[in-house]
C-alpha cells in the first residue's frame, strides 16, 4: 500500500491516524462486537462517543456555554437555504457579503427563503480581492449577517473576523474551521461542511448561539428547525453516525497534535511554503490573489504558460500527488493544505514545484 | 476480536463481507492511495464508483429506465417534509395511510407543507393491525398517497402493494427495502433510510419516476429540489460519499448472494424461525400482530412476564446479543432480521429464546 500526496479541496485528506484506527476498529468497536455503523444511535456506547466528541470540539474551540453543537446532516448548501428560514422571519431581510462562488451560492439559495441582499461583494475583481470592511451597506435591520471566512475556489481568506455590530454574524466556515484557533463569541451562528477539516463529507457542523434558536419559528417541519435539533442533541432523527465517529476522531487527533493553536501556526508555515515556491519562481507560477487575503487553507496558482497545465496535472499525478487540479470555474492549479496535509507532504510538492519549473522553465 | 449477535433495528448490521472489505481499502481504495472519504466526488474514480452503484441498484431492483435513481441525505425525517414540497402545490392535498408510529410522523411534519390527509389508520388497534384496504377513504385528486410497508416499532409489513389507481404511490421503505423483489412500476416514489438495509446512517436512497420530477417547482431552494438532485446526478453538492461507497458494496453483496430473490427467501425463513419459536413456546413469549401481517424485517415479542423482560436483556447481552430491546414507544423485545442477519446469528436467536424460557419457565 502506497499512500498518495493528497491535496484535494474536498472530500479531502484526512489524518492518517483516525484513518487507521477506523480501521483497527471496523468490525469491532470498543468492544461491542460491532462496527460503530451497525449500532442505535440511541444506544449508550454512541451516545458516549456523541457526547464526548462534543466536549472535545467544545475544548478545541473554547465554545462558551451560550451556545449549542449540532452534527447535521445535507451539507452547508442545505443550510444556505435552511439557516433563513431559521433565522429570519417570513419577509425578513439578510445581509451578505459575497466573496466567492460559496458565498454566492449561499445568496441564490437564502434568496428564496429570505430578502438576500448583497451588502458587499468583490465580484468586480473576480473574486481575487476582500471588499473593504468600510465599503459594507450593512442593514442594522438585517436578521443577520453572512459572509464565508475562506472561499476555496481562489484561495481568499478574511484573517480578521469583520466587527458587524449588534446584527448576528453567521459563517460558512466549512473550509477553514479548526484550522487555527477561533473566538467564537464573536458569532451567532458558525456551520461547516465536514469534508475539508473535520471528517468525510454528509456531516455538518454547527455552533448556534442560544439566543438566535429562541427565535419564533417559522410553519416549517420540526426536522428542518435548528431549535429542535439542539433541544434533541441532534437526534431528532437519526444522525450521521459513522461521520460523528469520524469527526470525534479527528478532534483526538487535533488535540494530540497540540491543539487549535498548533494546527494554526503548522497551517501557517506549510500555506508560507507554497506561497514562497511561487513567489520565488520569477514568475514561472503565479498568484493573482490580494496578499492580505491570501488563504491558509487553499493555495491556488496559475503557470505562466497555460499549455504546461495538462503536463503539471500529468506529471504530479505520476509523481504521486492527487487533488492538484484548480476548480473548473478558474483552471490552474489549488493545493489545499488542511490539518491533515503533512509538512512532508507540503515538502513533497515544494520540490515537486521546483523541479517542474526547473525542467519546463 | 469477536463480533456480537446483531439484531439491532437500525442503525442495523451490515454485512461482514462489506465491512472487511471496508476494513481492507481504508487507507488505500481502489489504487488511488487514498481512503474513499478523502477523495472528491467529482473525480473520475468516485463517479465510476457512483454510477456502478446505481447500476447495480438498477438490476437488483429491475428499476424501469423513466425512473431516477438519487443518493440524498437527512434521513427518511428530512423527506417526510421534502416530499411534499416536491410533489405538491402550494396548499395541496395528499393522502396518508398511518400504520405505526413512522407514518405517524410522516403525517405531522407534512402537515407544515401539505394538506395531510389521513386516509386509513389502525391506530385504533393500537396499530397492531393493517387498515383493510376496501376502507381506505382515498382523494382521488390527492398529490400522492403515502404508506409505510414495514413499520418497524410494531413489526407490521404490507405483503401486498396496496392499489391506489392513478394517484402516484409514495412509500417510506427504509426498514424493508431490498428485503425481497418488489415491482417498483407501482411506485411513483421509493424512499428509504440507508441505516437499516443498505448501509450506514446519513444517506437517503430514492427512486422517482419521471413525470414526478417535472411538477411544476415551488419556491424551494434548489438543493431542496428533487428534480435538481436528479439533473445533477445528486451531486447539486457534495454528497455523502462514504454512505455511497458502503451502499455499493452492499449492492455487489446482495448480487453475489443470488439477489433480491434469494434475500427474500432467506428473512422468509429467518423470521419464520422466530416466529415458530414464539408461537411454540406456549404462551411464553406473545407477538400481538395480526398474522397476515407479521413482518419479515422486525419481529417483535413480548414475555408472558413483563418482569422478566430485564433478566431476558441482560443474560441476552451476556450471550453476546445486542440489540433486542423493543422500541420504549412499546417496550418488549425486537429481533430486526434485516439482509445481513445471518441465518446462524438466527438460530442462535431461537436456541437462546428456547434455553431462555426452558430457564424461566
Amino acid at each position: 500500500m502506497s499512500r498518495a500526496w493528497n491535496f484535494s479541496a474536498g472530500p479531502a485528506a484526512l489524518p492518517e491516524a483516525v484513518l487507521k484506527r477506523a480501521q483497527a476498529e471496523m468490525l469491532d468497536w470498543n468492544g461491542t462486537g460491532a462496527s460503530v455503523m451497525e449500532l442505535s444511535h440511541r444506544g449508550k456506547p454512541f451516545m458516549q462517543l456523541a457526547a464526548a466528541a462534543e466536549q472535545r470540539l467544545r475544548q478545541l474551540l473554547a465554545i462558551p456555554s451560550n451556545y449549542k453543537v449540532l452534527f447535521l446532516q445535507g451539507g452547508a448548501t442545505q443550510h444556505f437555504a435552511q439557516i433563513p428560514m431559521n433565522l429570519a422571519p417570513e419577509g425578513g431581510s439578510a445581509d451578505y457579503i459575497v466573496t466567492g462562488v460559496f458565498s454566492k451560492k449561499a445568496v441564490s439559495e437564502a434568496a428564496f427563503h429570505v430578502d438576500a441582499r448583497v451588502a458587499a461583494t468583490s465580484e468586480a475583481t473576480d473574486f481575487l480581492t476582500l471588499p473593504p470592511r468600510a465599503g459594507w451597506q450593512l442593514n442594522p435591520e438585517a436578521s443577520y449577517v453572512h459572509y464565508t471566512p475562506n472561499e476555496t475556489i481562489r484561495g481568499l481568506e478574511f484573517h480578521e473576523i469583520p466587527d458587524v455590530g449588534e446584527v448576528p454574524l453567521v459563517a460558512d466556515m466549512s473550509s477553514n474551521i479548526l484550522g487555527a484557533p477561533l473566538d467564537v463569541s464573536r458569532f451567532g451562528l458558525i456551520y461547516a461542511g465536514a469534508q475539508k477539516n473535520i471528517g468525510p463529507s454528509g456531516l455538518v457542523l454547527m455552533i448556534v448561539r442560544d439566543d438566535l434558536l429562541a427565535r419564533p419559528p417559522r410553519s416549517i417541519a420540526r426536522i428542518l428547525r435548528y431549535a429542535e435539533q439542539a433541544a434533541n442533541d441532534s437526534m431528532l432523527n437519526t444522525p450521521n453516525t459513522w461521520g460523528w465517529y469520524v469527526a470525534g476522531l479527528t478532534f483526538e487527533w487535533i488535540e494530540g497534535q497540540g491543539g487549535l493553536a498548533a494546527m494554526g501556526e503548522r497551517n501557517a508555515r506549510k500555506s508560507a511554503m507554497v506561497y514562497d515556491a511561487i513567489d520565488g519562481s520569477d514568475g514561472f507560477y503565479r498568484n493573482d490573489v490580494e496578499r492580505a487575503a491570501r488563504s491558509r487553507m487553499n493555495v491556488s496558482f496559475v503557470l505562466h504558460d497555460s499549455a504546461l497545465d495538462s503536463v503539471f496535472l500529468a506529471e504530479s499525478e505520476a509523481a504521486g500527488f492527487i487533488g492538484l487540479k484548480g476548480h473548473k470555474a478558474v483552471g490552474g492549479m489549488r493545493a489545499s493544505l488542511y490539518n491533515a496535509v503533512s509538512q512532508p507532504a507540503v515538502e513533497a510538492l515544494v520540490q515537486f514545484m521546483r523541479d517542474f519549473a526547473a525542467r519546463h522553465g
